[in-house]
């Protein structure tokens, strides 16, 4: 006998998740008659928001939950700080949680987080998550979500990410500016879909620029590391294809792939230049320092609990929750392995 | 009318807290005289140990917190990876929260823990942390405690830790090993006990290899970051001194002392060998890359959560705990900045 859920009544009606999600709470872009019919469902279904957490937090915590795929990663590690440093500011402590990259871990630390009482909720989703069901169950008892950098673009809630494609685009245009012709790409996951808008970036600096899309020239990353920059810039080396630069997604990767360049004698910049993405504080300090794409990370942080904070403090006026999109500025960081 | 503390019966019987939170859980090492003692005092003061925490502990809630001074900091978000990788596997979620080296934080972090009902705590303490009520009164209602790399040496816990007396010693013996006669230290905080323990085994091996200390080659670092290591560099520079040799206490701070010197026409190790402390991954990346001691980040994480594990069982078992002092090894690793 297990608890009727959102994706139950969604199910019986034919209509979406965020439709039944947004209908239970009477959201002024569903129709009245589809906020009635999925009223009686879930009447009909017996369906109760999880009750034991609804019943909970008739009180404030002051806590919040942040979610995010991996601690040990100076990106997600940075969005931490900034996001603790603006919770503290204004009373609030932080839950951090990581969902190793893992859907099914994402969801029990989403219940965690209920259970635990918190306020709302920041997270960063793993990137293989591709249903929001878990978000979903939260928002329907009135927990607000913000998310940032990976998001679920259905979910309906607040946003604050970088633009993907227009700082691929931009990283690619620099190699282009810098006097490259042959331009490889070392992209992210294929289920992330950062990765997949910085290669769509990179493919449309190409087009524009009138310069060759060759798909053996976009190397696969499964993970960010050192490692799998090393193998994928010995990969390039066996093909080479004339390749002279390379955008590379992320930085460890790119650190990884001038790394094993050198080894084999070639010059960066001279013979290939290398832009990565991020701007970890490593590549500030090799040799060749690395050029890289600034990607706001602490600022962020702070930015998206500034979100969730001002949706706290309108949830407990009962004030109408405006959903929006923040989109943070990136940068084009020009060093030493793109000289010109 | 606030709450009777386990100091306030200290002080009535002039007596250290420790005694106080043993006594009360009839701790074999306390004398039956002073346990009766303590018994007494705390029922005529009224004592209750935080009974809401007491009564909510009567479940387990397979949740266990992890303090850290700071998250963005390499070594500590590695031992959160193997902390929350080993409790993950035993089916235990971790709330991680950082004290931003700061006692008052701390205090917080450990009071909030114990109202969410986790099963018990891993701390590394903050630099400036010299009395430990908040962890006694924790411990006062059985809530079991594992130390790691910064430890509270007379609070009665198992520790995790390494020998950094012996790891500052080898270090310095490293640089002497190399030819370097004159050596320099940049150490880390004057409340870190780290510090002080790898301050004195540079001290120590100086003083064994007949080598001069001179105070004025100790150099302060208020905090663990680039700029603090370029700053220091800059007034070795300065004061110079016939310095050959720097045994710098962390990686970080070690890498802004060679970008520094690097500018300043010094070659590494020609001129100056220098010696970091931690492994730091960019350690291995940079020009020249940089010799350092290994320090057991992840292995310590995960030995932590194991001791703490193993301490949980016990406890529902109604065992009796051992306290144990677990002592990792550290290693030298050699690189080019030492090269003799």
């Amino acid at each position: 006998m297990s608890r009727t859920t959102l994706q139950q009544i969604a199910l019986s009606l034919d209509i979406s998740v965020t439709t039944v999600s947004k209908a239970l709470r009477s959201y002024p872009d569903v129709s009245k008659k589809t906020i009635e019919k999925v009223k009686a469902a879930a009447e009909l279904l017996n369906y109760k928001p999880n009750t034991f957490a609804v019943n909970l937090r008739t009180q404030e915590s002051k806590t919040i939950g942040l979610v995010i795929p991996e601690i040990v990663h100076q990106f997600f590690s940075s969005v931490v700080k900034g996001v603790i440093e603006e919770a503290e500011k204004n009373g609030y402590t932080v839950i951090v949680l990581q969902s190793s990259q893992n859907t099914e871990i994402e969801k029990k630390r989403i219940e965690f987080l209920i259970n635990k009482q918190v306020d709302g909720i920041l997270i960063a989703l793993a990137d293989d998550t591709v249903e929001y069901y878990h978000l979903f169950e939260a928002q329907a008892i009135d927990l607000p979500i913000v998310m940032f950098d990976k998001i679920g673009k259905t979910v309906p809630c607040s946003k604050v990410i970088i633009d993907d494609l227009r700082a691929g685009y931009e990283a690619t245009k620099h190699l282009i500016d810098c006097g490259c012709t042959k331009i490889a790409h070392f992209r992210g996951p294929l289920t992330s879909q950062n990765s997949i808008d910085r290669y769509h970036g990179y493919k449309k600096a190409l087009e524009e620029y009138n310069l060759e899309f060759d798909e053996s020239n976009v190397y696969h990353c499964k993970e960010m590391s050192f490692e799998i920059g090393k193998e994928n810039a010995r990969k390039l080396l066996n093909h080479r294809n004339g390749v002279d630069g390379i955008f590379v997604n992320t930085d460890m990767i790119a650190v990884g792939a001038i790394t094993e360049l050198k080894e084999h004698g070639i010059n960066i910049p001279e013979d290939i230049r290398i832009i990565g993405f991020g701007n970890w504080f490593l590549s500030s300090v090799i040799t060749p320092s690395l050029s890289t794409v600034e990607q706001p990370s602490y600022t962020m942080g702070k930015i998206a609990f500034n979100t969730l904070f001002s949706e706290l403090n309108k949830h407990k006026e009962n004030q109408h929750v405006e959903h929006e999109t923040i989109i943070l500025p990136t940068e084009i960081i020009a060093r030493e392995s793109t000289l010109a």
